[in-house]
Formats: C-alpha cells, sequence, structure tokens
C-alpha cells in the first residue's frame, strides 16, 4: 500500500496534526510525519516531495497556518495529490490559512480540508488510496456505518431524556 | 481507468464547470458531467453517487455556490473522495460558497479548490488516479514542463523588452 | 397544535440549542428534540423530515455549525417551514454556519436566525403557529410586554442610580 | 386564507422584491406591497404593521439594505412572523444589510433569507401559511416536483451533450 | 448647558457604556442615562428622544450590539446629531454592530465611533458642545495637553530603560 | 452661523463628497471646500485644522480613501467635532477606509458616517450647529417631513399599481 | 548603484506591475523584470533570488495574486529585504493576496504594500537604496515637494470654483 | 551604522515591540526606542521623524493598533523607509491595524509586516541595512542557517518518535 506524507512547517502545529497521524494508524495506513518549511528549509520539501512518488508515497498531507505555503510548496514539487490543512494561529482565525492554502493559481491544486481539519485530511488520503484499495473502501463505509450508529444511540439518549 | 463524475447544482455553473470536462478531455480521462441538486434531486444524487465506486468511478467533482451544500451531499454517499468547487455567485464574491465547502465536519472531508477553480479540480481528480496510473503521473509532468516553459518563454519576451 | 421538530447535527450543540427546548416549554408548544446529521445520518434527517408534516409537525428548527448543511438537508424534505440555527464552533466565529444556512438556492428557504440565536428560533416557530393558534399570539403579547416592564424597571434602577 | 405584507424601505428596492410579489400571486396568495421607512416614516411601520394580524395579515416580508433595520423595526411592532430579505446595495456586497438584518436581539426573530432574496422570502410565507393550509402545501409539492423534473431535463440535456 | 442622553438597548451594556457618563462628568456636562431598546420598548425611545431637544438635550449617545438599531431609532426620532456605540457581544466580534450602526441611509446620520468606544463617544458629544461652549473647548484642550505629556513622560521612562 | 470645513484627500474624491456640499448649500450653511494631505501636505492640514474654530468653523467634514487618516490627522489638529466620510476605492469595497476612520484610540473620536456617505456627513454637521440653531433644527425637521411625505407618495404610487 | 529585482507570477500581472518599473526608471534606478512562478518555475526563483545579493541587486519586488506565493517564495532565497505586491485578482478582491503575502512566519519577513501597489513598491525599494544613497533621497524629497504642489494647486482650483 | 527608530502608539504596545528591540540588539544594529503617537503628540513624530535621516537613522519600525496611522504619519515625515506593524486589540483581531496600514495611498508607501509581527520588523529592517553592510547580510545568513538546523533537529526529534 502507498504510504503519506505528513508534513507541517513547525513543531507548534503538532498538537493538531497528531490527529492526522492517529487516523491513518487506526486505518492501517503507513505513513511518515516530517517537520520542514516552505521558507526555512525549502530544500527539504524539494528533496523530500520531490522523491515522494517514486519513495512510495501515495499522497501529501501539509499543514501550516498565517501565510501558508507549505501545501503549495509542496504541489509544485509533486504531481501527488496534496491536502493542505490550514491552521488557525493567533490572530485572524485561522482565514489567513485558509485562503493561503486554498486559493491556488491554476496548475496547482491543494485539496483544502477546514480549518484545523486534521482528522478530514487523513481521511481524504484514505480515501484517494481506497480509489484502488478495496479494503480501505471496506474499512471507510464501516467507520461511517458506526459514526452513525453513535449519532443514533445518541439521539435515542436524547430522545429518552426530552420526548415523552 | 475509473471514471471522473462531475456534478453541479445548475446549469448557471456550466461556464465555469466546463474547464473541468475540458481539462479531462485532454488527459484521456474519462468523465460524466450531470446536474443534480442537493435540495431539488437529492434523490439522484443519492442515487448516483452512492453507486459511484461500483460504477466505475474513481472520484467525485461537485461544483456549487451560495449555501454549496453539493459535494458535502456528495461526500455524505460516497467513501470516494469529494473535490468541491465553490462557484462565485452575485453576492459575497465566493465567500459563501468557498465556507460552505470547506468547513466540513469531522468524518466527511470535501477537497475544497479555489474559488471557480474547475481546472485545478479535474487536476486533483487526476492526481489521485494518478497514484496508481503512471501514465497519468508522467502526463502530469509533461504538463507542468510545458507550463514552465510557457512562462520562461514569457520571461523572455518581457526580458526583451524591458532589460537591456 | 401542531408540534415542532427541534434537530442538531451534533450532541456537542445541545447547550445551546437547550434554550429552543425551554422556550416551547415554557409556551406550551409540543415539540420533539433529536440528533441527526446531513452527512452522518441522511437517511435519518429524509425520514424524519419528510413525514413530519404528516406526523403533526408545523415547523422545524434545524441547528448546525461550521458547513452547515442540517437545516438546508431538512428544507429539502420537506415544505414546512425550516428555521436554521447557525452555531459558532471554533473557527470563524460562526460566520462560516451563518453563510451556509442563511445563503440557500432559490426555492429552498432557510429561516434564518443569529448565530447561537436558539431562542429566538423557537420564538419564531411559535410565531408561525400562531397565525392561526390565538392563544400563543396572546401569550407572545404577553411575554413582550413582560421583557418591556423588565426593561423598564432596569431603567428606574439605572435612572435612580446615575440621574439626580 | 391570510394576506402576506410585503414592505421595502425605498422603492430602489423594488426590482429584487418584485419577485416576492410575483410568487406570492403564482400561488394565489393574496398580499399588500408597500414602501414605507423604519426611519423617515416609522408612524407607518407601526401602524400598519402593529395592525397587521388584525387586519389579516398571516406574515410579513421585509426589504431593506445597508444599516436594514426595516425587518426589525416591523419585528418590535408585530408577533407575527417577520421575514427579512437584505438588500445588497453599492458596498460592501449586502453583508451589512445581512448582518443588521439576522443578528436580532433575543426576544426579536428576524426569519432572514439570502441577500437578495425574494422569491424565497414569499417561499418562506407561503410554508409558513401552508402548516393550515393543506392547499398550499400541495402547490409547494408540485412546483417542487417541477423544479426537479425540471433540473433533470437539464440534466438529460446535458448528458446528451456530454456523455457518450 | 445642554445635556447628553445616553442610552443603551441593556444593562449588560452598562459596564462598556459606563465609561461614557464618567467622561462626561468629568467635564461637567450635565446628563441623563437610560436603558431603552429600539424593539422591546418602541415606545419610550420614541418618547424619550422625541422630546429630547424641547427637554435640553444637546445629542444622544446610543450604544447596542448585534443587529444595534437602537442608535438608528434614535436617529429617527430626533434631528439632534445622535452618536453610535457599536458593542462587541458573543459573535463577529463587533462586526455586525459597526455595519448596523454606521450603514445608516441618506437623510439619517449616525455618528459613529469605534466598537466599544464610550469613551470617545462622550468626548464627541462634548465637542459638539464645544461649538458654542468656549469652556468645554478649553477643557478639552487641556485634556490634550495633559494625555500628550503622559506620553511624553511614558516615553521618557521608556528612553531610561533602552536608550542608553 | 459656524461654517463647516470640508476636507478630501484627493480631487479624485470630489464626485462623492460634492453632494457635502450641495447639502450645506441647500440648508444656507456656509463652508470651506479643500483639497489636502493627511501625508503629502501635513502642514496644510495642521495649518487650516489647527486653526479652524478661531476661524469660525463650527465643525470639519473629512473624506478619505484605503488607509484613511485624513479624519484623524484632522481629529489631532482641533477639538472641534470632525466627521468622517470613508471612502470606496477600487479594492476592498470600503472596508478598508471604514476601519481606518471609525476605529479611532480613545481620546480622538471621528464622527463616521457610511461609507460614501457624504450626504449624511453633512446633515450629521448641521445636526450639531442646530444644538444651538433653532433655524437650522426648523429645516432638518421640514426636510424629514418632506422625505417622509415622498415616501408615502411613492407607497400611494406602489399602492395603486399592486393592491388592488 | 544597487538594481532592483522585479518579477510576478505570471504577465497578466503586467499592466499594474508595470508602474513600478516606470516609478524606478523616473528616479534613475536599474532594474530587472521577471516573470517566474513560486509554483512553476521555482527553480528559477531560486536560482535568479538565490544570487541576487551577488548580482547587484539591493532588493526584490514581488507580485502575486489569489494564494500569492511568490515574495515569500523570494523571502526563502534571499536575505535582502522582498516587497510584495498583493495582486487583485477575480474573486475576494485582493484580500487572499494581501493576507498570503503579509502574515509571514517569524524570521521571514516580506514588507508588503497595499492591495496592486505597485508604484509604492517601487518607491519602498528606493527609499532602501536611499538609506545610503543621499541622491536618492534627495530625489524623493523633490518629488515629494512636488507632489504636495500638485496638491496644493488642485486645492486652489477647488477653492476658486467653490468658496467665495 | 545606521540606527533604527521604533515608534509605537501606547505602551501598551511595548510587550510586543519589546521583541523587535530585542532581535536588534541580537544583531548589534543600534536603536532608539520611543512612545510617539500620530494624534497625541503629532509633533513629537514630525520632529523625531522628520530628522531621523540627518540624526543617523536608516529605517523607522512603527507600530500601532486599530486605526493604526502611526507608520502612515512617520512615512509622511521622512523619506526612510518606514516598517509598520499592525497590533491586534480588544476587537476584529488586528484586521482594522492590518488595513490602516498597509492600505496606503500612492506615494506613501509603509512596508507592513505580519499582525503583531515584531520580530519580522526588525529582521526587515536589518535587511534594509544589509543592501550595504555585507556583515548583516551574513548575520542574517547565519541566523537562517541556525532556525534550519533547528528545523531539522525538531524534525529528527518527531521522526525518531512517529516514523520507524
Amino acid at each position: 500500500m502507498k504510504k503519506i506524507a505528513i508534513i507541517m512547517g513547525s513543531d507548534s502545529d503538532l498538537p493538531v496534526v497528531e490527529k492526522a497521524a492517529q487516523t491513518l494508524s487506526e486505518y492501517g495506513v503507513p505513513f511518515e510525519m516530517r517537520i520542514m518549511s516552505a521558507h526555512r528549509t525549502p530544500d527539504v520539501v524539494r528533496e523530500f516531495i520531490g522523491t515522494a512518488r517514486e519513495n512510495g508515497f501515495g499522497a501529501v498531507i501539509a499543514a501550516a497556518g498565517k501565510a501558508a505555503h507549505l501545501a503549495g510548496a509542496a504541489a509544485a514539487n509533486t504531481t501527488l495529490p496534496v491536502i493542505g490543512i490550514p491552521i488557525k494561529s493567533s490572530t485572524l482565525d485561522g482565514l489567513d490559512a485558509l485562503l493561503s492554502t486554498v486559493q491556488m493559481p491554476s496548475g496547482m491544486p491543494v485539496a483544502t480540508v477546514a480549518i484545523d481539519g486534521a482528522q478530514n485530511a487523513a481521511l481524504l488520503a484514505i480515501q484517494m488510496l481506497s480509489i484502488t484499495e478495496p479494503e480501505l473502501a471496506r474499512k471507510l463505509s464501516d467507520a461511517r456505518a458506526k459514526a452513525a450508529e453513535k449519532i443514533c444511540a445518541k439521539d435515542a439518549e436524547l430522545a429518552a431524556k426530552y420526548n415523552k
């Protein structure tokens, strides 16, 4: 199975991004998680992302805040799909990172998920792999069924309390 | 090769979305383009998207404006990756569609591209297929090389005019 | 008297939404409160909302955050009026939920109230029933008179302290 | 059948608001359309809206732009449901009118529809009347069926052109 | 000397608005501070503001949050200048109140100050009175001189610490 | 009677600002209109505004776009009330000018009107003078009565057309 | 004298950026203008900007729209000051480019000017060179004097027309 | 070596701005740090900034919040480059200060850095001096190398924990 690369611009993003690693683990999808910066270690980005496809990766997840260029920088170095997680920082509530990640120019898409949406970034990567991995498709379906059940249980609990 | 489903909420979105179809054609990726509405023909969405995987689709591109729910509705009916194109409408410059598309709840990612970013939506779908289709990866690389050349040519032209 | 359906996308919305239930109780308006998700349990939404009118409901209150599709999904399944409460979540201060709820396409209105405006959602539902229920109209008038009195009392108290 | 009051702050709003009158006419719902201003003719608002219920109205539609106070002023003078249409004006793309209309304080709901959403305002009023008017419920269902058919026809047309 | 009317929509605004009263007191400008609501006690607004000029008031300060209509409602009932203080509430950081206060239609100005800018509202009222009250003009000048001195003192303190 | 100073940052603002001059003329209020820049001719601002009170002015109207500092610069040079008109320019729809004008620090109020709200700026200045000029108060009342009549006439016209 | 590098992401930015070249020419400051893309020709950026200092450049001006990464990419490749021009594109009025350019992470400043502010970008570059080039300082002063004169002339013209 | 002037509008900005002083110290760049206000002590600004070049300064860093005019006021008084730091205050998350600082009119650039970006403001000033100070260029390069190493170390640490 292809691996997923998870990169983030700073270790301060780890508390949010960790959820992506955890989700991939739950699905048994192999990954490498790295810290690299579009601005401070661009050569690492170029080297790691530029060889990602040949090194067995199937997709890249990139998380960054503020003028979030990391996902775009990754996209410039691979033709693999790149998933961007805009990270909320101390000002502007993540709007800066969202626009910097999603408004990419023609020719260089970044698959953007919600602000701080690390779990969804991982699920999106798994969905991409699932195109040719029926086992992952099955696991995704199972997880959805379980999520639906959980909501139904909460619903029943609420109904028991409020609706007589 | 897997097909790509392109759906839009209204035929008024076609002038923007057409670019996605055109891009897929250029890459030789088969697709079906459909008009269906999360609110007006939800059964069509459920039926078409709910069987997309078994019918040979690899990814879904969904375009909608305003309170853009179509991509989310598609995501709810398949575990295939869903790509959302927020469409700019007559007010708020597309910000409403962007937020309605990208801010999906945990468990239901939508891979959001730029406002009116139909070409990038198609490229993202191709990138997803390219994970296991080396031929598409090669074509994507070629296109990038060509795009780079084109910029270099423009650069040379500009240099000839301005820099003596 | 018709019942009011209150639905929310997640039990995390309950602390806000509970105020709607409480307000309906104060007016003696029967209601059912449920948890269901536009994306995770769409069949429950379709089934519950799709039969709401024949099951004696007069209006639906739907609360959701982020890319808030629940009110829209409810609206797609009934011709009863649907009232949307945009819920503020951890980023963007509720603007995402507000735009996702209010900017509905032609043909599918959602009666949107203020961000986290659960009490007003309930009052709006009561106003709708009051069109043909004079008793509710009277209670609404009484409540307004009482609210006015309360403000006047606060005003008198303030005047006593500041204006000599 | 109850009548619907349509009020607007200025005759410059008429090109947008007219669509509400037209929609009510299509459904055979009687209405009165008036120009009155929360700031310039507040007595007219108070008189007309304050007696609306006893004069046979079932709901009020109020349209205004910029610091749009008209819907709120109407809400202050009746316990009937008030529907607000935020009108886009020359600056800020309607965001000012949207926030001025929807962010009402507790106790005074305004059922807000999309910016310039006059047709939806009318449909929402009809939905409110439909709570106790089965004939209107039937017409609303019919219209939805027709809208769905229209989309399906457009879909078929598109499919004929693009999907071979 | 003319009096200043200070009105607010709710006693929850008092902690912010109190600063206006305190500033007027410092300048020896008489004022009355009242709680009244554009929506809940519109008659009080009309009565109090409508007779403000003849009752010896020279200007009105109105504070409100969210869909802040109070300043506009005051403006509709007097030709005295009305100063609006947009109050920040639990969502949208005061932007809703700012736009609802400042974007008034032609013919009905509200002199809007910064979000939560109660002190400035009082100073603006004093400036208005100062047009024909040289004593107030002198006090305003003195206060400015004192503020400048205070900044210079802080500047000197900082310089002593940082600039050798 | 006191004069009103109207200043603008550039002659490109004149088409908007002219309306202020015209309104003052209609009320018989004397004024001087000047072009001066907070950044390019700060000495002119300081000189003209710094002596405005002693030269018979009662208030200052300042119009500027983008990072609109002119009203603030005027406020720093006089204790007369300063009215700010945020001018919409080619980007951001006037939001930049609005925030730059209204969000003044404590001690330096600017009475801000709507974006491009030149007529209201003039009316606000007239209201300020009217505090001690009963003749102006009377004219303002008359104008309001006329505006109300005009709306009533439009209302009657509309009613004749739509309400049978 | 040091040269200024002007780079833009696409030749579609030229109509805006050209003003920077023209301004530098007026001051007699040598420059090179180039088209290069942070995403499509990152190697060109790295090569050109990475050697800019040794090749006699004193500052870099970078213009880009949407998720504007070019200025940041330039900043990552040189310790020369980088000036960013956010370019307004078809959606969001330049806000996306502004935030993507200005909100740079610690350690990588971009000196951001106004949206579409090409002339100011050039002036800022000239100001930087003027730190050690008294001749440029003199020219900047002269230009300011001329701009002030021009405003005074317009002011006089206006005064002649309006103030009698 | 030229000195850097650091000015702020209020001592409440010091906790943010201090970082600029600290960064300049680390690079051995002399500076003076002052408190002065565009509105309250404009003469101090004019005097200090107006003579900054002749007094040995090479650039000015100006920090201010809300309707942040200080950087613009500095720019009006010198042809040295002025760097603006928008300070986040209690409302609007710094957006007001950002727009007030960056959207300067033609002819008066302010080199704007990120909201609360004091360290970057200092680095930008150092970069400006480095145009003709090779020693500073070397220090900037060293710092970048060190920052890159630090990220690589964090990366290795993370890899040791997550990637087996």
